[in-house]
Formats: C-alpha cells, sequence, structure tokens
C-alpha cells in the first residue's frame, strides 16, 4: 500500500446507501472443500513467503531485488503449471537503486554504532566520512538563515517529529466483531478514490516543498549529509522513504539516511545541550540507468470454455517493496497469497471456464504505477475513457495488499450489486472469520487502477495486526511478522472467489462507467 | 537489576504470615508538602537522567563510560551542596572494555546492514573481515561433531532462542489494582535471597557450559566470528551480555556480536534454505588493565544532631549499565531519582539529624560487586559475620532498580516491624499511587547487600511498564524510555522516606541477624 493512500485510508467514506438486491448465487461447495484441504492442509504459501522476502531481499522499484523476484516468481509460476508467465514492461519508471553499504555510528562524546539505511535514491558519500553534527531546525524557509556559512562539510540532523511512546498499546490488534457490524452497516462512498483532506493534502505539500528547499540550503552550504527521521517510529523501528526523485534527470540531493527515532533524539538532546557530537558515516548507493522500464509479472491458469476461455479473471498484489526491509506485509504477504491461490487451483487441476490471470505488480510504491499502466496498455485510459477490446472482457480483479492479516471480508467498492453474490462466496469461510460485506470504498492499493474506468476491482478486508504500528514501510517489515494461520486463510478465501468468477454464468456486475476527468 | 535475580524475581515468594503491629508514626507533614513542591513543580531529574544516559553514554563496568559518569556525578553533587563526594575504590573487578567501532553487514545473497553490537569483554576482529556464514545448531556437546574441519575462517551464526511473537499484548503495563492488593495480602518469604528453582539452576549452569565448549571448538576450528541471539527479543530490540569473562587472566574467545532476531532468523532460514550467506563485519574493542578496579560514588548531607550525626541513612542504586545502550531504565533511572532526591532536600536547605549518604554503585551487573563491596568494607562481612562499628551507625538504605515506573509501594524484606512506620510514611504519596505495603521480600539488587548482613535495605514496588519486554538489557534501553512524571513522583517519595530516616528518634527497626554461612 502506498504512503499518500496509507494517510487517507481513514477519511475515504461517505454517505449514500446501499440497495443490496437478495438473489440466489450458486457456489460449489465440493471445489470450496477440495480448495480448503489443499490450501489449509498442504500450504506453500510461507515457503514462497521466504523467497519473496529472504531470499530475493528489499525489492524497490527497478532494484536489483525487484528484478530477482521478477525472475523468481516468473520461474515459479511456471514450475506450477500456469502458462504465458511473461516479465511485462508497462513503460517507463526511471533509475534503479541499490545499497552497497551503509554505515552511521556517532564517535564523539562516545562511540555508539547508529541504526538507519539511506533513503531511496539518494548518493553515497565521499568514501567513509567523519564530521561535526550540526542541528537545522526548520519550520519555515526563513529559518534557514541562521545557519548560513554554518554547515560547509557538517552532517546534518533534523528533527524528529514524533517522538516514541510508551508501548501501553499492543502493536498488533484484530477487527472486534463490533467494529465488523460498524462495516457491514456502514454506508458506500461516493468515489472509490479515496482523498486526503484538503487540509491535510495542502499540508502534505508544505512539507514537501519545504523539504526542496532545505536540500537546496544545505547543497548550496555545502554540508556532507543528512541524517533525518521525518516519521518517527519507536525501538528502532524506523519508516523508510524516498529521499530524491527516480526520474533519470532528477537534481542531485545529499546523501541522507533515515535514523531510529531513538539514535536520533540521542544526537538533538547532546547538541541542544551544548556537547558536540560527530559521526562518521559510509554510504554506497548504486544507480542503474541502462534500464528506465518497469515491469509487472504475468501469468495465466488458460480457460476452457469455448466461449468463455477469452474472458479474464485476474489477482494480482504488487510485487515491489520500501528498501529497508524485506517488504513482507507490503507487500509479499499479497503476493504470496495470490501464488498460492493459483498454486491450489493448479494443484486441483481445476479447468475453469475463463482465463484466470495472475499479476504481480511492479512500482506501486511510486504511485501504482505498474497496475496503473498495465489497465491503461489492455483495458483502457482513465485520462480519456477511450477503452480498449479487453475491456468488456475482464471479469474481475481481486486484490491483497493491507498486509499479513486474514481476510474479514470484502469491500463492495461502491458496486452494491456484487453484494449478493460475495455474500454467498464467504458463506463457506465464515467458520475461518471471514463474514463481512462491507459498503464502504476502500483505497490505497492497486484494485483503484481497475476501478478508475469502470471494471470491478476489489480489496479484501484484511485485519489490521501491525501494520500501522510497526511493518508497514519500516525497518521491520520483514518475515517475522507474517503470520503462517492468516495467509493460508487468505489464500482458500482467494482461491475459492477467483475460481467462482472464472466459473460463473456470467461476468461480475459492474458500476456506472466514470465519467472523464476532465 | 543483574540477570540471575530478574530471571528469579517471580520465584522470590514463599509462605509465613506478617504480624503488624499498629503505632503512631509521626510524619512532618509540612516538610513533605516542601518536598512535593520541590520535586514535582521544580524538577530537575530528567536534566540528571539527559546526563547519565545521553552525555556519559553506556556505563559497563569499569568501562570509560562508568568513569565519566563517576566524574560526573561526583562533581553534580558536589555543586548540589553535597559534602565529602568521593569516587571511592571498593576493591578489584577486572579489565575495563570499549568499543570503538561496530560494523555488520550481510553481503550475500545482498547487501544488508544489521542491528547488532559486541558481547561485553569480546576482541576486536582482525580488521574488516568479509567470511562465508556457516550456522552451528548445538543442543549438547556431540552436535558439534559434524562441523569438524567445517569452520575455518568461517563465521558462525547460532541458534535463535525465541522468536519473536505478533505485539498482541503491550510492552508496558502498570500494577492493577487488583495485583496490589495480592501484594499486600501476600506472606513473606523466609529468605531476602531470592534463588532459582533447582531445575532452573541446573539448566542455566548447563548453558553456560555447553557455550564454553562451543567457544572451544570454535576457536580450535579456526573459526574468525560468532553472531548470536542468546535471548531473542523482537522488532530489532536484542538483549545484551557479556561474551567472555572480565577477569584478567582469561582465556580468549571470538570476536561476537549480539544480534537483533530479525536479522539473525534471516541469515538462518537462508543457510538452511540452501542459499549461501556472507557477512562483512568489523569490531574493535579496547581492553583497560591500567586500573582494575571497581568503584562507586559516595556524597553526604551531613547530620546536624549532635548524638545522631553519626548515624548514617543511606540511598543508592547502580550507576552501571550494559553497554548496548545507556542503561536508562537500568539504572540511570534509579540514580536518577537518587540524585534528584538528595538535591531535593538540599534545595530545601534540611538540617537532617543523622547523616544522609547516597551511593551510585558500581559492577552491579556482574553480581552486585560495588555494593557488596561497599557494606563489607563499611558495615561487616556476611561470610564470617564479623561486623564493624559502623553496622550499628546505619538506619537505614533505600534502592532503587526496577526500570523507570513511579513506587507503588515498599517491600519489607521480611522486617515486619518496619510495616507501622512506611505505613505512615506512604500516607502523603496515595495521591500518587503509592500505597502498598508488601510483606513480600525482592531480590537482584543492592539492598540485598544491606540485608546479608542484617541491616535495614529496602527497594520500592515500581510499576513494570516495559522493564520486562523491551528495556531491561536491551539496545533499546535509551532515555526515551523513561517517563518523566513516573520518575518525579519516586523522587520525592524517596525524598520523604530518607528525611523521615535521618529525623525519626529511634533508627528503623531490624530483622534478627542472619546466621553466617558456614
Amino acid at each position: 500500500m502506498n504512503k499518500l493512500a496509507f494517510l487517507a485510508l481513514a477519511g475515504s467514506f461517505a454517505a449514500s446507501a446501499p440497495a443490496v438486491a437478495q438473489q440466489a448465487e450458486k457456489v460449489d461447495q465440493a471445489m470450496i472443500a477440495k480448495i480448503k484441504d489443499e490450501g489449509l492442509n498442504r500450504s506453500k504459501v510461507m515457503e514462497t513467503a521466504f523467497y519473496l522476502t529472504d531470499v530475493c531481499g528489499p525489492r524497490l522499484a527497478n532494484s536489483e531485488g525487484l528484478q530477482r523476484a521478477n525472475q523468481w516468481t516468473k520461474t515459479q509460476l511456471t514450475k506450477w503449471g500456469l502458462v504465458n508467465a511473461n516479465i511485462e514492461p508497462w513503460g517507463d519508471f526511471g533509475r534503479g537503486w541499490d545499497i552497497e553499504k551503509s554505515y552511521v555510528a556517532m564517535t564523539k562524546p562516545y562511540y555508539h554504532a547508529m541504526i538507519g539505511a539511506p533513503k531511496a535514491w539518494t548518493p553515497s558519500t565521499s568514501g567513509p566520512i567523519k564530521k561535526q553534527v550540526v542541528y537545522v531546525k526548520a519550520a519555515a524557509e526563513t529559518d534557514l538563515d541562521k545557519y548560513k556559512g554554518q554547515l560547509r562539510d557538517k552532517i546534518v540532523i533534523t528533527e524528529v517529529t514524533s517522538p516514541p511512546k510508551a508501548g501501553f498499546e499492543p502493536d498488533a490488534k484484530r477487527y472486534t466483531d463490533e467494529e465488523l457490524q460498524k462495516m457491514t452497516a456502514a454506508t458506500a462512498g461516493p468515489s472509490a478514490r479515496p482523498a486526503l483532506s484538503d487540509d491535510a493534502m495542502a499540508a502534505y505539500r508544505a512539507r514537501i516543498a519545504l523539504r526542496g528547499k532545505i536540500t537546496e540550503f544545505l547543497m548550496s552550504e555545502g554540508a556532507s549529509a543528512v541524517l533525518s527521521n521525518p516519521r518517527g517510529g519507536s525501538d528502532g523501528t524506523f519508516f523508510t522513504s524516498n529521499g530524491a526523485p527516480y526520474a533519470a534527470d532528477t537534481k542531485p540531493v545529499l546523501p541522507e539516511i533515515e535514523m531510529a527515532p531513538e539514535d536520533q533524539l540521542r544526537m538533538i538532546r547532546l547538541v541542544e545541550g551544548g556537547i558536540p557530537v560527530e559521526v562518521e558515516m559510509e554510504t554506497i548507493t548504486k544507480f542503474q540507468t541502462q534500464d528506465l522500464k518497469g515491469y509487472n509479472v504475468i501469468a495465466e491458469i488458460p480457460g476452457t470454455d469455448r466461449k468463455l476461455k477469452s474472458e479474464i479473471v485476474m489477482l494480482g498484489g504488487h510485487l515491489d517493496s520500501w528498501h529497508a526491509a524485506t517488504g513482507a506485509t507490503d507487500n509479499a504477504a499479497g503476493c504470496a497469497v495470490m501464488m498460492e491461490a493459483v498454486r491450489i487451483l493448479k494443484a486441483l487441476n481445476v479447468k475453469p471456464k475463463r482465463t484466470i490471470r495472475i499479476a504481480l505488480w511492479g512500482e506501486e510504491e511510486e504511485g501504482l504505477h505498474g497496475s496503473k499502466n498495465y489497465v491503461k496498455n489492455h483495458f483502457g485510459d482513465p485520462a480519456t475513457m477511450k477503452m480498449l477490446p479487453d475491456h468488456e472482457k475482464l471479469a474481475g480483479y481481486f486484490n491483497l495488499d493491507n498486509g499479513t492479516g486474514k481476510i474479514r471480508g470484502i469491500y463492495l467498492q461502491g458496486n452494491e450489486a456484487v453484494a449478493p453474490i460475495f455474500t454467498a462466496w464467504l458463506q463457506p469461510f465464515a467458520d475461518l472469520g471471514a463474514t463481512t460485506i462491507t459498503p464502504r470504498n476502500t483505497g490505497g492499493t492497486d484494485h483503484l487502477s481497475f476501478d478508475a474506468i469502470g471494471l470491478p476491482g476489489f480489496q479484501f478486508i484484511q485485519d489490521g495486526l501491525d501494520y500501522g504500528t510497526r511493518t508497514h514501510h519500516t525497518n521491520m517489515d520483514t518475515y517475522e511478522r507474517l503470520q503462517p494461520d492468516d495467509l493460508k486463510q487468505a489464500s482458500v478465501i482467494v482461491a475459492s472467489f477467483v475460481y467462482n468468477t472464472a466459473m460463473r454464468d456470467q461476468k461480475l456486475p459492474r458500476k456506472a462507467m466514470p465519467q472523464p476527468k476532465s
């Protein structure tokens, strides 16, 4: 899930009453039982997750890790018997970037190895450096004046916006019955595309603009590097992001490390207390500009019905991640589940009427690029609302990208006509905790790319667990955070929904087509 | 609090009914009000804590950090008007040890900077090294056979004993009313010195012995370094300890890093999955053998009563810490509170009848060495039960070493005669949450050194907060973990207890003298 969307999640609901028609929907209970048996008793979802996280490593957009993951998933899907596996370019993205060394330690007033990681797309230091630290505190551009002439050959530290709090609340939570009932009773939003409030958006833009001004100032003053912590964290856990655009023609920036809050705050307190601080650090990062394209990994289980096999059911999640951990919950979890869903179907040797197509998206974190461009290349352009022939062929798209938590239900995404269908499809999974159909929309991830041109794209409701507190975009989004039982549960539900969509007489109902944007 | 004691904390209670006599105890309510006003409204406890943690740094026994803290506390206590401030040697401890560089990263199958810290008293690597990793899994010495000839020039990784769990429970908790009522109603233990169960102690000894055998084996096989995680942790938080004895004549060991569980587990999964892992690392540690002595910092507010000024009220906490963080809750918190207590009393210009003496102990973490030897040097020897003249002079000792949590009451330590006195003394602090007198004993810290020779030494009951989950002996025991309001509350209660003890007609009642150990 990308970051702007995550911020907006809580603000994406609005008022309009659902009108859910009740009608009978056939479910192949024998097949569902087989799917449950395969997925719960012979799961490979954690093995897949191990390869995606530990073996492939961090999977930043257009990084070597993402290339490894593209190759591995293509090979693995083929091994399981899927066909037409392809690492499909979606268009131009930008530079590749990888970390080759990252070391940062305080050397005065005493030695202390610190926890941090280079911000994505930031450059190397000029070899190992050891410099005095200056604390630059700027809430506005004019605050920079007092640092003029003070920063040459200095390592600059900046504010920690949210200091850690004592952990009186658990990191991880599941939805309560009451919360799920509220979601069921909620009203749908008018738009499937959530937005930050105007104030929040203005504040966000102002922060970005100020950050740009600070960077220009630090560059012009000759600072050597920046140590920052823009988003807090606690207990050595910090949030990662990019420190420069990924575009090939980007202006230079300084080397910048995103720091654990405890280490950053210690330096800040020392400097503010009049104690000189010195830091030694070495960052080596590598840019790749030979191939600026972005890619999605695609594979299929071909349809078998003469009339329906040209129609498509899609399922997907994004394969890319941030770079300071192995993107376990964001979103190896979703990809492992989607891969497990097609593995289960192949293991059962299903003969779907429609073609089932899995997509593991690239470059989601920078703005859903992989899925948006795939949709544009294959189905239609939301800017012009000119549709391609396959727009008529897509029966449905299912997405998973809200962490490692099990599925509790599904967001209707404003598509009230699917409510009775999904109600019937969820019924066999009530014993596994998945019961909720909410008229609410949700945003922040790749189903929006489909929804934007009127295609039926859905994201499941997942238990939050520690996604918001500990894992989402942090240096601790590692394999340990994955919950095996949750991922198994999600795999069998997704496999069933996909199978049902592939076998249904009709494609899933659609909402009215959106209007062109301008 | 040292580690063996911490393990034993839960097992330290036993059966014997308290017989608490009720009698009137005078309390100078006007002075208590002044103490509250100074300590709650003009507190310097967080400033003191800042110097102890951030400025002095980690304070391992006989390290440069502890020397800085000894100097700073002596100077600061003198600035506040205490007299006879002294960094007093207590006897021979062992080698000093400091970290000068610590860097560890995985370089294959991809680059990943890891979180870890050298185990105390382990040596440097032979410069920067980059080696293949071998996973040595040994539950018994015979398990080592299969690694013979496999380890030359390798970096060895060992098991993680407790993998992280999802955080469904909060890190930090306070005592509930019900828990406090249980403590009040509890029965006293026959001994103030808690012990591990025989089974737990045997298992602990077996682990230590096996670790020694493994070390010998790895040395003889020519391994280059060890990466370990003997005690789990989560989210980048790991526990620190020593990797070699501090004695000057210790056998050599390998360089060894205590690792964050996530980093260690990733390497283990990769190696077990057949993926070659390579690590680059550089450890530079420095041994100091010029001064092998240990020290306590002592300072006094002299008594003013002609007859009673030769008698002493003591308060203390241990100033030393483990080395991977700044020992904020273990035990800068306790030292800052004790220093704040005497600062409050000096700020109020009290004229105590008895002499008030603060002691900031050294080398607690290795076995209460500082306080044990201070007691032996000044009051008497628990081995022989031969007492020194000052044994008769000590009116009471108060200790604080259970983290940053506020005081909820006090442990009687088997001394039932003090119950009515402490009940009266706590009464003015009921509004601050301190109400509980428990017949229970508690162990693990420096009041035991006094208790061992029949002197009235007490540890307060403190809210646990995140001491057991996140801070105790971890790399995250930093200033952020300190709770300012809790430390202010503790400061005024300690100042009051110390003042009351200094002004009381009689010294605090004592238990019967323990028998010599034989």
